[in-house]
Parts: structure tokens; C-alpha cells; sequence
């Protein structure tokens, strides 16, 4: 058995405490094979060897926009990634941080190199470019004793591991389509991740989306009635499914409909992996999530999942960089 | 990365040489990652470290019943398991073997220990008695240095990773419903599977099964129309979810419709995995199979996809017994 029989519950923290990292948060805070010990965001970080209060940090978070703020185990730093690094005891993070600009994650992973922490870190990276950075530090990862898995959010993520799993059909895979909805009733919740979806929006990129206000975002919508279309999004799916084997990169599309006024997805998110079996047909596999799923349920559960998996790796002194795409995620209960 | 990239193609065997053992040679002829080399049947084996020839194989066996006719490579014996496993260098064996009696696995299995053969052996078993019986072999197959994937077909299989994939969004998971549609021409090709799939129907058993004769299970068809409906049916999707951590046994349920006389599927396969998120929201994602898919693609590509990833873990060391749910399963190219 891969799966480990877990006696001591794993201490995890997580990076950035944003609507993703809130949400994570609070999909640990009822699990026993985890402890939420440690967040850390921009202004500051909070550790506590036998466990955060989620409602309290959020407070602290949503009042004064730091967890540095939680009384009494917050911190106000300027180098809260580092600080917490040198003073909590940490198995393994989640990086809920909004990848912009777009070299961040591996900045961060930097710092972990950087540190001597050795454990798990996942992230749930979105564009292909940001995994091919992490690509460039994977003998660095493996030095440093760190199991990093990279693209375990929803897409990549979960769409990519049920695209890996229904590619084993097929003598050859020819397309992985991937189409996600998503509705959120309030996008000012989500304020980094609806910017890095307009960065995959016609005229614009990633600085571009970073740069803009409040009030910019909010007339963009205005003008889009709070849809935002996406098409043939620079997602890592694609590098992560050709890492595996399963197809050239080309072959893997993603795009998406982001309703930002309505909480009901406008589509149910899917993928379609189409392929010829070894008798020469051709057909497609097809994988839809339950419309009543969440962003935050679909990219922290999966996330966590990889954690767990990633620690197995780690125990058995497998380091080094991994995707959603070649590892099992594990249930955490 | 754990996929390893390979330099030189595996040395792959197949056990069992019936309509799903016909279909895996015919699978892995075009494969450059592994090496079609072995084959065993009741009366017979045939071993060629450079390549077995598929169409040779395949008459030898429909012409005469046995792959032990194969000239020059087939050998006739009574002991052919045992005889392969003296004479052949092979990594890893597909054990395309029908689970008749309930005990044959675990019997190969005592066979592959005793040998002191090393190397990766995968199955698509059924039934999940069938896999209590293999978990009885753990600390004997890790000892022996055998890492041994059980239940690796379809279902349980790639529907089982496809759920446990799914699983990852939901904080609980309620139930995981797999309806499986098969359609095939001519049953008597499948002779073997058909009698496994007769077993699950009201009013017969294993033992009940095996002892048809053609013409009994002939009879029995043209009374159901070609049609075996089958319900609560007794298959290790369920045990493999338990033992992964996903939900209880008796929360996994396995019916399905045989058309023995189409090759048209009755019904689209299916998974629905249904679960609570971390929000409280109940919802269910599904999983379903392309029509066109015979159970062959579903069964076979998934074991040697299963077989690559077992290799991985051998080559680290790691040995004993693995399910479907835990492991994701390498592309073969």
C-alpha cells in the first residue's frame, strides 16, 4: 500500500490568505490526517504548533488584511515566507498564492531551496510558462530534499489527473478538451484570481490585468454584463499531459466562461479526451463536475489530496518536481 | 519526475491467452516502450526475448487451443506458469486469467513468490473477494520483492481512479455508483468473462458458472434475449475505495447490462461520485466512457498503464501489493 497509515496528524500551512487560502483553510480545519499550523501572507504570518483558528484569522485577515494581525499567534513581516520558514515546523504548504507576476512561484520556490526546509509544497499553478520556470529549478528541488507538485488545483489539477486516467484507453490520445464554468456571486472575494483570468482575455496580459483597479476591473465587467469568455487559455495542462506522455501540448485546450454576478456556473466544467483505441476507433472520454461544486472545493480538495500523496513520496525520499498529471492524489480525511 | 524515461522497452508477459490476453498482444504490438516477449497458457507457453509475432500466437492458440504451438517458440506443458517463469526474462506480467475458481489469482500469485522471480505483475480482477485474498499476500509479496497492482482493468480500474480522482472535491463522499454497458458480437470469444459475468446474476455462483457448458450458457442467453442485467454486483471497486480512504465499502455499488449479442454498448459506462463539499453543498461528478471504447481498450490499455507505473515504483524499491486507486496509472507508447 502506497497510502500511508497516518498516526500522527500532518502539520500544513498555507501561503497567501487570499479567497483561496481562506477556503483552504477552512477545508482543514475538520480534516484528522492534517493540522492547519501555519499562513502567511504579503504583511505578515501566524504559526501555532496545535492549530490555527480559521475564524479568527479570517477576522484578522478581512479587518486589517493580514493574518499578521491574529492575536495571539500572528506576526507583522516584511519576509513573512522567510520568518515562518525559520520559526514554524512545517510538513508541507500549499501554495494558494496568486501567481503574479508570473515568475512569483518559483521565487518562492527559491526561498524554500533557499531555506533548508525540507517537506512538500503544492501549488495550484494555472499557465504553462509558470511550470516551465519550475521545471528549470527540479534538480534544484530534488538537492534540497523538497517534494514539489505543481498544477494540483482544478485545471490543471483534477481535470488533468481524470484526462491521465481516461487517456489509458487509447493507443493514442488526439485531443484533451477542457471547458470549465464558474460562477461567483461576489468576484471581489477572488480580487488576484479574476485578475489572472482577464490576463488570458483578448488584449490583455498578465501585467496588464495586475495594474488594473478595483474600479477598472469592476467597468470591465460592466461592459461584459460580469462575463468574462476565455478561449484557448495559456493553462498547464498541456505542458503537464506531454510531461506525462499522454500528448503534445498542442493537442490540449482550455477554455472557460466566468459568470463574476451569479454564483450558478453558466456550463458545467468538463474534459473531453478523445483518442483511437488500439482496434482503430475513434471516441471520447468524458469527465463533468457536479454544478454545485465550488472553485474553492474543486482547487483546495485536490490541492490537499496531492499533499497528502506528495508526503508518501517524501517519507520514501522521493524529492524533486512532480505534476497532478503522474501522482495519485490521496483522500484526506 | 516519477515517469522514467526509458531507454531501453520493457520485457512484458502475458498470462492467459483468451480474448482479453489476445487483445493485450495486440495492444502492446505497436508499443515501443515495452516488448511483447511472453505468453502462458493451460497447455502451454511460448517466450522470445526479441518479440512474440501477435498474428502467430493467435492461431497457434485458436487453431489448436494453446500458445505452447507457436513454432519455434511455443513449448507444450502442464506446468507452464512455472515452466515461463524458469526460462524467460521478463519484467512484468499482465495476468489476463479469469478469476476461476475465485482463488486462481492469489494461487498465481503464491506461484510468482515461490519462483523468487522479481518484478511487477498487474491483474484486472473483479471480485473483491478476490483482492482479500491477494491482501493476505502483502508482507509475502513485498518480501519477495514483487510489486503486484491488483484490479487494474476498467472496473475495477480506470473507473476506480477515475473516482478517486473525483473523490478529491468533496469533504465526504456518499456514494460512487458505477453502471457499466458492454456490448460484444460473439460471445463465445469471451467465453471465460461471460461465465464471470453469469456468477453475478440471481440464482448462480462462481462454481455454478464455470460448470456451464456452451450450450447451457447458449440457452441461457436466448432465454435473456443475449441480454445479463446485473445488479449489487460483488466487485473490488469497492474494497480499493475503502482501502484508499475514500468511503466505506458499502457506499460503492457495481450493476451493469451485457449485450451478448451487439456490439453496440446498451448504456454509455459510467461513474457518478456523489459527495459533500467543505461547504456543505452535495453534488456529483460523473465519468463516462466513450461508446465506441470496447471493454478490451478499457480493460487492457489501463493494466499496462498500470504495469508502467509499477515499474517506477520497482525500480525504487518499492514492492507489495498496490490498487488502482492509489496508483496513476503511465501512458504506454
Amino acid at each position: 500500500m502506497i497510502i500511508d497509515r497516518v498516526t500522527e496528524p500532518l502539520k500544513v500551512g498555507v501561503l497567501g490568505f487570499g479567497g483561496l487560502g481562506q477556503a483552504a483553510a477552512r477545508i482543514l480545519a475538520p480534516k484528522k490526517e492534517m493540522t492547519w499550523v501555519a499562513a502567511a501572507d504579503r504583511k505578515g504570518y501566524a504559526y501555532e504548533a496545535t492549530g490555527l483558528d480559521v475564524d479568527g484569522a479570517i477576522a484578522a485577515y478581512r479587518g486589517r488584511n493580514s493574518v499578521g494581525y491574529l492575536e495571539p499567534q500572528g506576526t507583522l513581516s516584511n519576509n513573512s515566507i522567510e520568518d515562518l520558514l525559520s520559526h514554524g515546523d512545517v510538513d508541507g504548504y500549499f501554495l494558494a498564492l496568486p501567481n503574479l507576476p508570473n515568475t512569483f512561484m518559483a521565487d518562492v520556490a527559491r526561498q524554500f531551496i533557499k531555506s533548508g526546509w525540507q517537506g512538500v509544497l503544492v501549488d495550484a499553478l494555472k499557465r504553462t510558462s509558470a511550470v516551465e520556470q519550475l521545471l528549470e529549478l527540479q534538480n534544484e528541488l530534488k538537492e534540497a530534499g523538497i517534494t514539489y507538485l505543481t498544477g494540483c488545483g482544478a485545471t490543471p489539477g483534477l481535470l488533468t489527473a481524470a484526462a491521465a486516467v481516461a487517456a489509458q484507453s487509447y493507443a493514442e490520445v488526439h485531443s484533451v478538451k477542457i471547458t470549465f464554468g464558474v460562477g461567483i456571486a461576489n468576484w471581489e472575494a477572488y480580487r488576484a484570481t479574476i485578475r489572472e483570468d482577464i490576463a488570458h482575455m483578448p488584449g490583455y496580459n498578465v501585467e496588464a490585468a495586475k495594474a488594473m483597479s478595483d474600479e477598472e476591473v469592476a467597468a470591465l465587467l460592466n461592459k461584459t454584463n460580469g462575463i468574462l469568455a476565455l478561449e484557448n487559455m495559456e493553462h498547464a495542462d498541456d505542458i503537464m499531459l506531454e510531461l506525462a506522455g499522454i500528448c503534445s501540448r498542442d493537442r490540449v485546450t482550455v477554455g472557460g466562461v466566468v459568470d463574476t454576478r451569479n454564483p450558478k456556473k453558466p456550463l458545467s466544467t468538463n474534459v473531453k479526451i478523445t483518442g483511437r483505441t488500439f482496434e482503430g476507433k475513434i471516441s471520447t472520454h468524458t469527465f463533468i463536475l457536479g454544478d454545485e461544486t465550488s472553485m474553492a472545493a474543486n482547487v483546495c480538495g485536490p490541492a490537499f489530496g496531492y499533499l497528502k500523496a506528495g508526503m508518501a513520496l517524501h517519507r520514501r525520499g522521493m524529492s524533486g518536481l512532480f505534476t497532478a498529471a503522474e501522482i495519485m492524489p490521496q483522500f484526506v480525511k
